[in-house]
């Protein structure tokens, strides 16, 4: 009897459809072709492995229609937001192909022998196989065929795949789209492969053939295979992003001017995607007297949101959550009334005092849903409750905000300044969501928003999470691999005896 | 009552005099005035923190006699040796330098805003606090002002160094050395600071001040700072450098033209420093029929040496290793006596078939003294008993040695091909001691050769480890850190929309 994964149908908790789990013997073998495919994948020149990733581009743009209608079923988050994130996946799909293409990522470094030291070659190779977590809320940008994905092939790097079991059909939509592409571009086989199942997920985090581990979810599943890569006889890194309560201070001059827009904004955007995402602003910190918690109170009223949750498990978690933040000191201002069917969840604004900010608190954990905390605090910084004191409480976050009264806000540069080394990226007058996929973002944070702030999973970086470095001594032309040859075959930008050299 | 570190003459195994060890009060202290002075260190100008390496450079040049003659004392490493590290200190202190004030390593990244996409401003900050284990074996480089040490402040991040045991009284003219030189460069109090003694060490890897360790030593001693360190309520990176085997390979025209030099080489090498080296090969894989087990007899009984160790723990455990090996299928060949007083223990060649060396068997565990083993193969790389069936038993390592017939050989390529993914460095006709510091080394290699094969203790990536990647998003220039800044006041160069621009 093969073990199936039901779909389920978030607007009514029903299932309508099935996918088939992976065997053991299916993973096995998943594995062992990636690992037989990481020479010939390193072999392909990164122009060339740039584009597979174009394909894939295109191929996403071709499928969309379908694609955007099953997981609008299987996911509730709407025909709009789907469609713009699958337009997003190809935009980052492209990125990824233009910074493979570059070449940067390899590091180039060469210092020619001298009197005192022996002629030394480094580059960075691909660490080979790379197991990837696809996250459940964003089923394109952090799927199948997200950044992690992306960022691997990229690297040069085959990959293996476990579908998130949260939208079990479109992942063999887009399975199917990933390994059919790679084989139309002539990628090796074994490039890509994707998996299913939870036993599927462990045996991946276990294997021998495998050399990193990414991974988008919650803080509980990152610890889970934290903990589990820890126990191989070969530890292996795990790329983990987590959860992040991501803060949002609001300036003295901005809560006497902006307040109710601040407020709006702040509810706009973490109800969005039902509070599904990882840069949801979790936290509002404004100065007492400007009546945030009652605006914000407003503005949610006025949204109404009626959340939809991706899983039960979520949506059950939300009112866990709710009544944790309670029990440690918060109080629901508002709340929406949960739908009659379906994996609804409430949506709600809560208010809690500064006292109620200390380390360790519920009200400091992460609620992944449309929930928020809104403080006021004392308007004095240094004061006994002002931000100086609860900032150092608060756990790392992916990203913190500073909303201020625009360019001569007195205080804005403080309060920026204060948030330095809590977040991987500091937000001003917007909003954290949307992540842009450029050469300068960075996703990601201190513990618990990702494992290690070093690596992000999002923009040109994220392949460096999959390179390692290697360097050859006194090593002729003959015995190189192609990106340190003298005739640079790859045409790759390099550094020789320090200095930055593009190719001719 | 004070505790005390005794020093030790490993010449006679006399305690010639003592150091006081920390008491946790002064611990505590340096941790806190690191911690306070972590701002301060990373506001200073990377030109200005360059010219603290360089005043290092000159102390220690200035100080040389006395220092090495505490050190040859404290190590019987002998003047010559010592005095060599000394000058490698010196100049390694100021690549340092060299590299901090090129500012690269910031990795300023600026993407300007569009009509899709915010202002992104990101570079890389130091992540805070680093302690520093210093090694037993390089008292210099790899010592209290060794790579780690200079690495760290070169990235702007304070240290807190952890003195070795094995040379005390060495360790307090360092530690000196280093407070003074800072304190009269203007740097900020609490940049630098010593500690010793063994529950030091421990409250360095548990304290909330500390954002990364670095080590050198062995795989246990590295494995315990991974453990303690994963039990942290916020896991830290632990940079260990600890045991490798380095494995020599001899191509088959190498091994009929040039056995008997390459013999010689392996000896000189794997006995020098009593083979008390990170690099010391310790296998030597030549193929049957050339005599490489009787040549390599040969020279270790022309060089006889008569290896002292730095401690009496290491003493003893070259002994047990050799034990351990014998119960694992290898025989002495050929061993030293030991001499009658101090710290002595027996050099020796070993040798053992192929089977012998299956992953997890004592043959293939670090010794670390001058004891070596050879292997004569199958010399058909893919026959049963060949390097093909050998190789990826082998654990990973620092550096793998081919040794080829020159620019003809027809093997060397696909030798030095096997290696691929096994060592961090890969060298050829020469012997892997004598790391060059420049901007190409990688100083790493797989486990357990380091604990994670990304990073480099050392070389101008060796500050890469103590950075962390932050993004500003649609930030005005006052609200930006220096590195940052339109003006580039720190004359940093960038990128810029994925172009890099050097500073004007």
């Amino acid at each position: 009897m093969t073990a199936v994964i039901a779909s389920y149908l978030p607007r009514t908790g029903e299932v309508h459809d099935e996918v088939k789990e992976s065997s053991p013997r299916h993973v096995r073998a998943a594995l062992a072709r990636a690992g037989a495919a990481a020479p010939a994948v390193e072999a392909v020149p990164p122009a060339e492995r740039a584009t597979w990733l174009d394909a894939l581009a295109q191929a996403v743009e071709a499928a969309a229609t379908g694609l955007v209608e099953q997981a609008d079923l299987e996911t509730a988050l709407g025909h709009d937001r789907l469609s713009g994130e699958v337009q997003r996946l190809a935009a980052q799909l492209r990125f990824y192909a233009e910074v493979a293409a570059g070449g940067e990522s390899l590091e180039v470094t060469l210092d020619r022998a001298t009197d005192t030291r022996p002629a030394l070659a480094r580059y960075r190779r691909p660490r080979g196989v790379v197991a990837v977590f696809a996250a459940s809320n964003f089923p394109f940008a952090f799927g199948i065929l997200g950044h992690d994905t992306a960022s691997a092939l990229a690297s040069g790097c085959p990959v293996v795949i476990k579908a998130h079991s949260a939208h079990p059909v479109l992942g063999d939509l887009l399975a199917d789209l990933l390994v059919d592409t790679l084989r139309e571009c002539g990628a090796p086989a074994g490039a890509a492969s994707v998996v299913s199942g939870f036993e599927a997920g462990l045996s991946l985090v276990g294997a021998d053939e495998v050399a990193a581990v990414a991974f988008t979810g919650s803080t509980s599943g990152g610890t889970a295979l934290l903990r589990a890569a820890a126990q191989r006889p070969v530890p292996v890194p795990v790329y983990a992003e987590m959860g992040s309560v991501n803060p949002v201070l609001v300036t003295p001059s901005a809560a006497t001017t902006r307040m109710a827009e601040i407020a709006r904004g702040f509810v706009a955007s973490y109800t969005a995607g039902s509070g599904q995402m990882c840069t949801k602003p979790g936290l509002l910190l404004a100065p007492r007297g400007a009546d945030a918690a009652r605006l914000v109170t407003e503005a949610f009223r006025e949204l109404a949101p009626q959340p939809v949750m991706l899983t039960s498990g979520i949506a059950a978690d939300v009112g866990e959550r709710m009544a944790a933040m309670e029990s440690a000191g918060a109080t629901v201002l508002a709340s929406s009334g949960s739908r009659e069917s379906g994996w609804s969840a409430p949506a709600a604004v809560l208010a809690a005092g500064p006292t109620a900010l200390r380390r360790g608190s519920s009200v400091l954990e992460e609620c992944f849903g449309a929930v928020a905390v809104v403080v006021e605090h004392d308007p004095d910084v240094d004061a006994a409750e002002g931000l100086a004191w609860i900032l150092p409480e608060l756990p790392g976050a992916l990203a913190a905000t500073v909303q201020t009264a625009g360019r001569h806000d007195p205080d804005a540069a403080r309060y920026v300044d204060l948030l330095a080394g809590r977040a991987g990226r500091l937000v001003v007058d917007q909003w954290p969501p949307g992540v842009a996929t450029t050469w300068s973002q960075h996703h990601g944070g201190p513990w618990p928003a990702t494992a290690d702030p070093a690596w992000t999973s999002v923009g040109a970086t994220a392949l460096d999470r999959f390179l390692v470095p290697v360097v050859y001594q006194n090593a002729t032309d003959a015995l190189l691999p192609p990106p340190l040859r003298s005739d640079n075959p790859w045409r790759l930008p390099r550094r020789v005896d320090g200095r930055p050299e593009e190719p001719a």
